[in-house]
């Protein structure tokens, strides 16, 4: 046990999931993880009260764990989909959760008895890797997550960039071809177009179509709507050329949204999160070496491009940090 | 006269310009305005002499006009071309003055006799009009300069973003299209080979020469090399329906960049320089509708897209700005 035996605990509210966490406000890895399914969308209150009982439970978990007791928690970090009213602690409009102008940052302070903090969950997660994780010592960092969409964040001068109306850092919606994809956010061209997960396994099942051969339809047994991003990784594994290029292909459209990241930020480091990582070399390879190619040398030079080193717990860690940045003054 | 009558020196070094002038320490339009060409290539202690006759010179007539003497200029701030040093007031290697690790800010300061800071020439116009220009009073704010390439900067909470190496704010060189244009930067498809003076006029010339009919080839004797963007703003004032469609297009171009900006970071004023603003509504209108339409509705609605305000001395007042931001603290 450090000498300093108090902790956060981080909140981190996903489309899918609730994950509740303690961290130490000295650092340090995330513990007495509890998590349940978010549940169905346009119920607040009852996130809400999965929160209070998550929270019971990771209060208990830690107990037992480290004997620390309730008094030893200093306070809530809680990382939400927006877009967010930080200032007044509200989700103001969130489509995936269903929720409208809802104080989750009072109800939560009140069901678990504890000061709290909200901010956005990508940010969050962006936050955590810088404090603790891949981007640990920098002083500027961007972060992208690929999942069903790309979300971001930015941290400069080891503060997360919010802008004018809490609205930065949406890296994903970059447009890298200006007549390119349709995205879901109705902007044309959007690198989460193409490197989001579902953009990923459309792209595949896209060059399928269009007579490529690959082993991925004897994967989904012909029925190539149920390809997925993760089966062009199991492809590549198995040695499938096609699923080689989808993944090259795909790096190399990430790489023109890092790249713009560079030559805008110049950050020292940025920061990959997401399944897609697995792929490892076959992903950051292409990636780095299309990065150099396309941003200046004096940006890129000074640029680590890297795989998240917080992958389940980056959001859970990061909302703690905020917390802890928001009371303490750093972290 | 103010009653702190104390002046700072901006030097503002440009491709073709060198300029000195004074700018009020508490604020104020810049005066004694000396200006000269920057001469041939390779010779930076040739430029520097003409800053010590330019500041010489400005030194007279600011006493003339103002009665404030040398001991009223308390230090000069530089905007230079990069990339640069900062920290040692080095210019690193620049192609287009063709200076190699030269110490520009130690020279200027030991010609004009005071202390000097140095900064890009780029971050030093927007910073100009942050401080006492179309940006004055927000936080966040992002610069294009529209020119022979496009330069830019960004100033978040009133401070310059120079990131790891002294290289963000080139938002010329965000890729909006990755298999597009090939820019001087190398790189496929940055902005400025799109919206750019040369390439509003190439975008011009590939039209005509694909069958457009306009009265643009008549301005020049028919010889197309020699359009310019600034003769397609002539060609619109002259009621010219193609000369109109490029400038829609180019403005639709640069709302790609800004819309990607605006969805980055969520400035409250996005500043748009150069000759190409002449054109006022026909490029201002559907460059906001454009943005409106790319960027997500809650930053797109925190932020004002302007023409700049001090285009002939936003660099001299945001170098002298900048030196105050150093040895003040503040502006």
């Amino acid at each position: 046990m450090s000498s300093d035996d108090r902790w956060i605990l981080g909140v981190d509210i996903g489309g899918t999931n609730v994950v509740v966490g303690a961290v130490p406000l000295a650092g340090g890895d995330a513990t007495a993880l509890h998590t349940v399914e978010t549940g169905p969308p346009g119920d607040p209150e009852g996130v809400v009260e999965r929160i209070r009982t998550l929270g019971a439970g990771c209060f208990r978990s830690l107990e037992e764990a480290t004997g620390a007791g309730r008094d030893r928690i200093v306070g809530a970090g809680i990382g939400s989909p927006g877009p967010l009213d930080r200032a007044d602690g509200l989700v103001l409009d969130t489509p995936n959760l269903g929720w409208k102008d809802f104080p989750i940052r009072d109800r939560v302070a009140e069901v678990l008895e504890l000061p709290a903090e909200l901010d956005n969950d990508a940010n969050c997660a962006v936050f955590g890797e810088w404090w603790l994780g891949a981007g640990r010592g920098v002083d500027h960092l961007v972060g992208l997550t690929l999942g069903t969409g790309i979300g971001g964040g930015i941290v400069l001068d080891g503060e997360i960039l919010h802008g004018a109306s809490d609205a930065a850092g949406e890296v994903g919606h970059m447009t890298v071809d200006f007549t390119g994809r349709r995205c879901k956010c109705g902007n044309d061209g959007c690198l989460e177009a193409y490197a989001s997960g579902p953009n990923i396994a459309a792209r595949a099942v896209e060059g399928i179509r269009s007579g490529n051969e690959s082993i991925l339809p004897e994967l989904v047994d012909g029925d190539l709507d149920r390809i997925t991003a993760a089966m062009v990784y199991e492809g590549l594994v198995l040695g499938d050329d096609f699923a080689h290029d989808v993944m090259t292909e795909t790096a190399r459209l990430l790489a023109v949204g890092v790249a713009n990241l560079v030559n805008l930020l110049n950050p020292e480091r940025v920061v990959i999160a997401g399944g897609v990582t697995r792929a490892g070399d076959h992903l950051f390879r292409p990636l780095r070496a299309e990065v150099r190619r396309r941003a200046f040398p004096s940006a890129a030079d000074a640029c680590t491009i890297v795989a998240a080193a917080l992958p389940e717990t980056a959001g859970v860690v990061g909302a703690a940090g905020m917390f802890k940045k928001a009371h303490f003054g750093e972290v």
